[in-house]
């Protein structure tokens, strides 16, 4: 029954592993779940009074497709403080979640065949995304040389009369690094010399520590943004992941084009969503989320000098954005300690899960076959203590590299 | 920037409509809206307690990608119910309202080339979510000999060793016509004869009146449902159009692809949406339903017997089921009112608008030109009201044959 596509897709690992955790959690285990895409805070109230409010005043029916225009003209404003250039509603289009933004950009940007450049380790989806609208996604794999980011030279060499468009993903997920202004700016220098378009996943924007400045690609001038996608949401930023909101920001007839398609797909976002997004959006609890921000860059900081700690997994590169470390666990490949090789990071994840009840995700969906993602999404105790188990998982680990002196 | 997909692909019409009537009426302007897909009554209580009780608790989270698993089983068990038959929650995704769940189904079973077979009038985003999907609709014209329905030896004639599918949609969006459980037997014997999978849109499943009597087609035998994509949802029998929740039921393979796609391009339904849904599901308020039935059955004999004193229009299949009529309005084609000739639905409708602010919608977009649909989706007094302005824009046309003696 099932279509040559279908047959092929396999299911998103990061959600089916975030599941399996939560799961486990259920059944009373003490799993300490670090595989998940969302933060332990709560919604902030002014969200939860809006969503709640939404459904006292009876505001549950259809909106129009693209989202209710004050929350567009909300997006839009704000974005025009960022970009410090103007923003309209009608470059905006409210979606289903980041996910649908981009998802939906692809749809209405590629034909079958039309190439689109990403960098590995990438986000799962991002391949699937590309291939289900009918690209063909080229990959250019990153590491620890170039600290997880992609160099124009590596894209321009890898531009085709084939190339569509080029996927930037900053801060990134998995790796948590964040690009620079300039790097940015010399990417899209490449990006617009052959014509293409960029698609800018900026879902973790709002989410950077230690100094590091985040970029909004359209914030690059007038001919960069003409060509640019931007993609954000609630999710991450408010942590409403549950809620289904996001946005795409595009000159007006790409957002009319990605209208289209959700209005014969899957229609506007949940009015009451909209409705939270649109409070929280005008209250902007700076305050709370700078508070926020405060203890994310905490957790990862707890993360990152427990990392160093422990022979055989290697930090290479620091992560300054989201709330994602990603690290190679090459060096604590051997015999394992039940009779089973460790010998990827599937491996590693699956006996440090078996054994310790730490749950983090293997980055072979990433790209990234000998790294896992860890994400610091759980209190300043829970990280310790997950550092600790990893700790004992590795001194338990017979005749590895772990055991041994360190690197 | 756009794909050749993108730039080919309308937006959807009635969605348009809805909006730019929804658009005047904020605007001050008396408009009678009867565009819409959504009734005008509230959510019912049981369902915004539900979401409340969701935001209030922090069940604000990505939950498992297919849906939270007491509401995919407590779907399941209102199926097996209807069925007489068993069904398990893996049988069941819940999706961002019914129309994902259609156009993910297209996607999860159509390569490119494969046929759908689809009836005209149909719903306007059909034919636009098979090509999405790389398929090709195969269109039925079907008219008031048949009452609005296919026949097994119209499918038949159609069948194609391309052929995948066979769309059903009862009870019908534009028509409100409900096949008959003999009918839908005999087509679904054709399909199982050549092996086609069925698709049946049953969103209005239960919205019927006048003794009609729903058909759930997966209700049928065991081997018709083992090639059959239920789609339901709670949009319209519980008027919840705006918190975007429905559902698919499908055997588990079928259901584990939608899920992998769903969690490769939206994710989850909202958190706040599915415990709501599961709320109204648990407290099932029958009595409210039924007198909600009853409402719309009053609605629509006032409309049937409406138009019936209206020269120039024509009901010529009596609805049954949902909340549309759709009338034939070629008899009033005309040089028009105001110096611009009434040649098609679509004038009609703009003309109807503009002089009355009486909002329908034309039929081009549900493959029938010279068909309009109207929505009971109003109270009593409003489509009274509606009627009368009907009236007078038909005794103001000159020489058309509204204005002569009907038949």
């Amino acid at each position: 029954m099932l279509s040559r596509r279908a047959a092929q897709l396999p299911p998103s690992s990061t959600a089916a592993l975030d599941a399996r955790a939560k799961q486990l959690a259920e059944d009373g285990v003490d799993v300490i779940n670090l595989t998940g895409g969302e933060v332990d805070f709560p919604t902030p109230r002014e969200a939860c009074e809006g969503g709640t409010e939404a459904i006292d005043r009876g505001f549950t029916r259809y909106t129009a497709v693209a989202g209710i225009a004050s929350l567009r003209q909300a997006v839009a404003a704000r974005l025009a403080r960022m970009w410090n250039a103007p923003c309209t509603a009608q470059e905006i289009i409210i979606t289903n979640g980041a996910k649908q933004a981009l998802a939906n950009a692809f749809a209405t940007l590629l034909d079958p065949g039309d190439e689109v450049i990403i960098q590995a380790p990438y986000w799962v989806s991002f391949p699937h995304m590309i291939t289900l609208a009918g690209g063909t996604p080229v990959v250019i794999p990153t590491g620890a040389d170039t600290g997880f980011k992609l160099t124009p030279r590596a894209v321009a060499e890898r531009i085709t009369p084939r190339t569509k468009a080029l996927l930037i993903n900053s801060p990134s997920n998995p790796t948590g690094v964040v690009y620079t202004r300039a790097q940015l700016a010399a990417l899209a220098d490449v990006a617009l010399g052959a014509d293409l378009t960029i698609v800018s996943d900026e879902i973790y924007g709002d989410l950077v520590y230690d100094g590091a400045e985040f970029t909004g690609v359209a914030s690059l001038g007038r001919a960069i943004r003409e060509r640019t996608v931007t993609v954000g949401g609630w999710s991450k930023t408010f942590a409403m992941t549950g809620w289904r909101v996001g946005f795409a920001a595009a000159p007006p007839p790409v957002i009319a084009a990605m209208a289209a398609l959700q209005g014969h797909t899957t229609s506007a976002a949940s009015s009451i969503s909209q409705h939270a997004a649109l409070a929280v959006l005008r209250a902007e609890p700076t305050a709370e989320l700078r508070q926020r921000g405060i203890a994310l860059d905490e957790r990862r900081r707890i993360l990152r000098d427990g990392l160093a700690a422990l022979p055989g997994l290697r930090l290479a590169v620091e992560p300054q954005g989201a709330f994602f470390a990603f690290v190679d666990v090459s060096g604590a490949y051997g015999p394992g300690a039940h009779g089973q090789a460790i010998d990827s990071a599937a491996t590693f994840a699956e006996q440090l899960l078996r054994t310790t009840q730490v749950a983090v995700v293997p980055g072979a969906d990433f790209g990234a076959p000998h790294h896992i993602r860890i994400s610091y999404v759980a209190g300043p105790e829970t990280l310790r203590e997950a550092l600790k188990r990893i700790h004992d998982f590795l001194a338990a680990i017979p005749g590895s590299r772990a055991t041994t002196a360190g690197r």
